[in-house]
């Protein structure tokens, strides 16, 4: 089983924990909009990483990016294979193109 | 092979493209600063849309994040295996403790 | 008449305006998520040019977060004056303490 | 003396502070990164509360976004004067041009 598949387990596992136990449980104990500003929040530590953080510190950001977003999509019933589909339905489109189109 | 798999071997081609056909060459002409903003506004993108987006909306922002992260991560010549391998190792650990380790 | 109550009582008035003819229109005819996203964004774009971009990039980021968080306080009927005072009122505290006293 | 003002003196004062004993201290003890991150993370907390804070959260955001810009520019030594008069600048402009120039 591959990593992303078992942290979407991991994570929805979790969700039913006890909120003093679990982190996972304990931000949806908190709410949507405390996961909302968690995600956000995990954005900017990955950028301010990226600028200037080292090797050690970026891969720990992204890892928390890939945690949140999971939590999140979660939150919304969301399964990550939907992003992966989405992904691939990009697949095909290139460059500039493919992003003009996103932003339509 | 996988999307994550395929998706950073896209971005990867497309780096070395001429910036005003691909967005990835456009995002590393214009430099790590560049890239690091669109991740972080990425985030805030995916907060806003975990509130108030509807599902496609939510799709979309998560794939942009997923999509932007690769960018940022092989500006700075870190693999997402670096990352997914860091998931796994966060894997045996759980809830509160995890978190707590990560935030010292 | 100091910069931000003309700031304030400017972009009160460009509210009514015509979407087409005004930025500030534009933002609230599209709605609440939409303000609130460009104001997260602003604040991506400020900790970006503080960490790397030049004197004048921070100072027109800088620019851009007060008049965005302007827009943002008058779609939910907040005046600059409350935000002002909440700032006097933490002013007579101190340091660590502060901080702490505003995480609780 | 107004309040942005006495706030800007304020935080010059605390930034010569011992660290353990003031938050601007160890901002700027931490350096330039943590102190970006901060007001990043300031501005998405803003955004999430414009969407779906109480009125006080909104004010207590909108506060530390303030407060933290300030802390940003006197890292890079820019005076809060020259944030503002560059608003008065852009205020003779209108809407959508105005940020049609700023977009440039």
């Amino acid at each position: 089983m591959d990593t992303l598949s078992r942290l979407e387990r991991t994570v929805a596992e979790r969700r039913a924990a006890d909120p003093s136990q679990s982190y996972v449980a304990s931000l949806h104990a908190k709410g949507l909009p405390q996961i909302a500003r968690k995600l956000g929040e995990e954005g900017v530590e990955a950028a301010v990483a990226t600028l200037s953080g080292s090797h050690d510190e970026l891969v720990g950001e992204a890892a928390d990016i890939l945690f949140h977003l999971v939590v999140a999509l979660q939150a919304r019933d969301i399964p990550l294979a939907a992003v992966l589909a989405e992904l691939d339905r990009r697949e095909g489109r290139s460059g500039i193109d493919e992003k003009a189109s996103r932003s339509a």
